[in-house]
């Protein structure tokens, strides 16, 4: 029997996402779950909702609490948190190499990396040289791989990516779907999702 | 030592509230925990925010989402669960009785009543007869609790908790505020909330 999959729609400037990359992997190899890494970009479907910018900076209250309970999450995982600042950071570029990543082996851990640095560490992931350095770091050849992030062909996979969350339903993220449709929104509702998964197949 | 005390934020026509009223009481008792029921309108503070109708209503997407998390939620807690028709439900007149009821002991088992008829009966809560009915069936004398639940005091002090509810913090519902001001938001922060409220007293 071939493990079940889970959709894994995330954006790397949100923040719920960090706690979720950062853990999804581990938990899925207990669960016996096959995971698809699916980079896509928020900006899109906020504009589509109306919203230019993120609903965190739109709404104070809501964005105060976010960071709040973030940093409560992050506490109680043991997970180091630094806001980042300017907040959202742009994930464009760091989205295009993801993809570019998930063909050759690599892209799972540059997955991670980002959020670290992002979240962890407080550095500004839109930018190319800390990005370059991130996939130093993976032993990954830096330049090729900005190269083939830069090609049409992901361009047109991450696009692709985001105009099937949306049409699947996916609103914010992270943002979970099972085999069946059936969707997962948030962190805390990455446990259900998995365990969803693992009942489609039994 | 006195037991710590925890701020329950809740408005009539919250989906996520219902399930967060019908468990609160028991899982506080169980913690030590005192509960201050306080209902409040979140109209006004969707208004401040620029929203004219429930969010889940506005944002197609998260509200699909919502109804299906929502039925998932119940279906696993045991809880029926009928959709609302219309959503949000007139709730002003339930938590002024709310308010009326929380002096005379009877309100916190009118807010589960209201809940119930509300989300697993589906029947109209801004319906006044319905309102009589569920007081009835409480055994409390229906025509006074009306006059009560419209005197000036008790309009006041529903405008009042939902000003503070505004003025600490709080952007939806159910919201559970602690003692040293740490707010958790949402019926899947509430086992935190308790939590962290019985850490604050040890």
């Amino acid at each position: 029997m071939s493990r079940p999959t889970l959709d894994f729609f995330f954006e790397f400037a949100s923040t719920y996402s960090y706690p979720a990359a950062i853990r999804i992997g581990a938990l899925a190899k207990t669960a016996g779950v096959a995971v698809r890494w699916r980079p896509f970009l928020l900006g899109p479907i906020f504009k589509a909702q109306g919203f230019d910018n993120s609903p965190f900076n739109i709404y104070p209250a809501k964005g105060r609490y976010m960071w709040r309970d973030l940093d409560r999450i992050c506490g109680g995982l043991g997970l180091p948190f630094h806001r980042p600042d300017p907040f959202p950071q742009p994930s464009l570029l760091a989205a295009r190499i993801a993809y570019a990543g998930l063909d050759e082996g690599w892209g799972e851990d540059f997955c991670r990396a980002v959020y670290r640095a992002e979240f962890a560490d407080g550095r500004p992931i839109g930018d190319e040289d800390v990005l370059r350095d991130l996939l130093q770091g993976l032993g990954v050849a830096a330049e090729p791989a900005l190269v083939r992030a830069r090609a049409d062909e992901i361009k047109a996979r991450l696009r692709a990516a985001t105009a099937e969350a949306e049409q699947r339903g996916v609103f914010g993220a992270p943002t979970f779907i099972c085999q069946d449709g059936e969707l997962f929104w948030g962190h805390d509702r990455m446990a259900d999702a998995l365990a969803w998964a693992v009942g489609l197949s039994s």
